[in-house]
């Protein structure tokens, strides 16, 4: 078997030998069309990503290996199709291979996101995405403050997530190599619990920046009343004297055969010279399934600046001006596949 | 099932729950061996993209919502496999969304081929590749006169689609947004009739660049007599006083199992100092499909320029020289996928 | 048939009316954690591409067209999964296009290995690649000396493979055009033979660069005695007065189920100042497969440099240090799939 498949080398076909091909093509393309205001300024364009799958697409597969094991990789692409262009490295959005077992969890290395990531993605009714995304009102998401480039994902990390098999708690653990890159290196984990209509996280993550420690903590959660599913999320960042406190509280309402999503989250900076940059988001939104994959949706959100304090509601938005208030308003469709 | 969805996002596998893939993996890969001459400087190379599919991959898939409608999307890459590369943005051949209705046609978003292109590219033996391609006398190719860059796609693109169920016509409008950009926002449609042997089409686009307007207007066609199908296609550029008008008539005659096929094209520009920068071209091939998705070619082309015109025939070409001839030959392959 | 073809085209549905999908994805991802020292300095970090298929993801087919004659396309990316990032140009690992016959051998285009990149990736436990790999010692990896850039692979290539019905014998045949680029034009050829336990080849290449010929040849081979499987590899390369010598011996041995590998390798350099500018490279691992296609394996290596030799082991190394030694250890994963 080894001497066939040395032999096919040998004619350039390498990989063909022993690779059975079991890949998974995935992924959404998301499109909307986006009026958002900055101060006085509007424009109105094409955004990607609105609802909570921003366009991508991605190649997985698993393998089984015996005895409750398996193997398995994931490379994904950030695409933008406004444009067709790619966003950041070819598959920065995940690429890793994981060694998984049923009874102890799942090793992971590659490029991931961190654990702090999950809880301002998942406790909010618009994730991190689109004109209601909890992440606009958050500094320099996505990267972070400082230096850091970890507020969602990490290059070069080691994982670890915790089986399921402990009655609904679930868990990570992250540590990422720095490569003698200021802002890489990062230490993080995340802890929950999931029972019926309640689940509920905590992560928390650091990442030595510009010669302080890049801090974040966050708490938050879900709860399905069943006419009312409700989230809450509070997230910190601490880079030196520099702080900044998010607070989200949410509502997804089932309506007319589709969902009423709703959030009010406010940020507060403090530090020298930034006490006075703070900021309030109000969000609303209905999203309509034409079947499991397609969703067609639309939201609303209003954000309040103070002192230098420059959010804006979407990537296309004009240039936030401090101090001045912005919104935005779209209208969109997403594809998953 | 939503919360099952989120269970699992919790642990980073997010798309997993609810996207069965149906996607399809297509594309062609051309190369071939040209030699092109420009002045007295010739250059024998490998190029890509000279039979009617430049080399491309791409992922595409349908969804089928009931009633006969249907959603859709197409990622599609240009690939030079000559050194392997990919030209422009990762999805610039196209990436789009479309929801579609058998009775009402299709809305599509996101980066796509503008209205005007279709007419030079499939009223010509030729398309508008290889050495000889319609758009190798047609000036600003593929991007337009002066900053526009919408003369074959378009991004950030609303267009609709005529139902197939209009006894032969078809059409297809849009509109893209500038967001800001010179030279990007485009209107266009494209009108045509489809029935036996003929098919006829009539287009018009027009995009704001540098303070006018880029306006394109074309109309040509096809009729299959059996042994000859005759093309002709008119198309005409205008910027401010810059002017450009290409016409071209051409043949495709089946022979020894393959087709042979001919072009004569001629453009005249116009407008200050621009009046003698006019170019003829011939063109002549042959093709012979060895499947249906594998083809043999070869072509010959040779462009008479005046004035300081400086056109050439191939991507490997040296370098125009202003009012001297060119000429290109090639052998190559093409492999769809 | 070929009218549909254009009312498809009309629509901006080309490709589709005559693609039938026949594609494999496949690809292999490697990371491992890897220590590598230089002189004083050591860095602690992830590295991919320890094992002998570096992360990769690619897409290829074949088209069956008769009478023992195929088409076959291969597109394959270079894949850094530590970072999410891509390596060179987007199918740099290989673009390529062929016309194969089971009689008459395989014609070959498009951007590909040359043919002396087989004997220095074959006859060698550890491929090129990892702390191990035999390309860590020789001078300007992987492009060559000098502008070369064809020690691996070439662009605008035309290759030629025999068959494999000549009882053992195979071999190929390369020619790239420079297309007026220095350091890219290459002809080259590889001769071998494998019957049994044995495989021997012999390899030529030479690319002109810098106004000199970039001179390559390389002879080597592999014996399976059963208990132990023997490697030796000699590679010569020069440039003008520049020459380096490169000679391996290697050896795998079936151990636990998995496979011990062992090699020693040292490089000669010799020219006007480069006399003393040799390398020493001791490398021993194992391998442990977890099943046909998930491998575990380790790997600790040590070079020795001379003069101004400043090799090192692995990619997230510290800079080598002229004259000083390097080791790596490394511990990871392949997964091919």
């Amino acid at each position: 078997m080894k001497k066939q498949f040395f032999s096919l080398l040998a004619l350039g076909l390498a990989s063909t030998a022993f690779a059975q091909s079991s890949v998974t093509v995935f992924g959404s393309i998301d499109l909307n069309v986006t009026r958002s205001k900055a101060g006085s300024n509007s424009v109105t364009g094409m955004d990607q990503g609105g609802y909570l799958l921003p366009s991508r697409i991605g190649f997985r597969g698993t393998e089984d290996l015996g005895g409750g094991l398996s193997a398995g990789f994931w490379l994904e692409t950030a695409v933008l199709p406004d444009t067709g262009a790619s966003q950041g490295a070819l598959f920065g959005r995940r690429s890793t291979v994981s060694l998984a077992s049923k009874q102890y969890g799942e090793l992971r290395m590659g490029r991931d996101y961190t654990p702090i990531f999950w809880n301002v993605s998942h406790f909010t009714p618009f994730g991190t995405v689109g004109v209601g995304g909890s992440s606009n009102i958050i500094e320099g998401w996505p990267l972070g403050l400082g230096s850091a480039r970890t507020q969602s994902r990490a290059s070069n990390s080691v994982g670890y997530f915790l089986p399921r098999t402990l009655g609904g708690v679930y868990g990570q653990l992250m540590f990422a190599f720095d490569e003698d890159v200021d802002g890489a290196k990062h230490q993080g984990g995340r802890i929950g619990y999931e029972a019926g209509p309640l689940n509920i996280a905590a992560a928390y993550g650091t990442t030595p920046a510009g010669g302080s420690d890049f801090k974040t903590a966050t708490v938050g959660g879900t709860y399905d009343f069943g006419a009312l599913k409700a989230y809450v999320n509070y997230l910190q960042y601490k880079l030196a004297s520099d702080k900044q406190t998010n607070v989200l509280v949410g509502a997804a309402i089932p309506f007319g055969g589709g969902t009423i999503k709703a959030s009010i989250a406010r940020s507060d900076r403090s530090g020298p010279g930034l006490d006075a940059d703070d900021a309030r988001q109000v969000a609303i939104g209905y999203v309509y399934p034409l079947s499991k994959r397609t969703t067609l949706y639309t939201a609303y959100s209003h954000i309040t600046n103070d002192g230098n304090a420059a959010y804006v509601t979407a990537d296309s938005s004009p240039a936030g001006v401090p101090g001045e208030k912005s919104s935005g308003f779209q209208f969109g469709i997403n594809h998953a596949f």
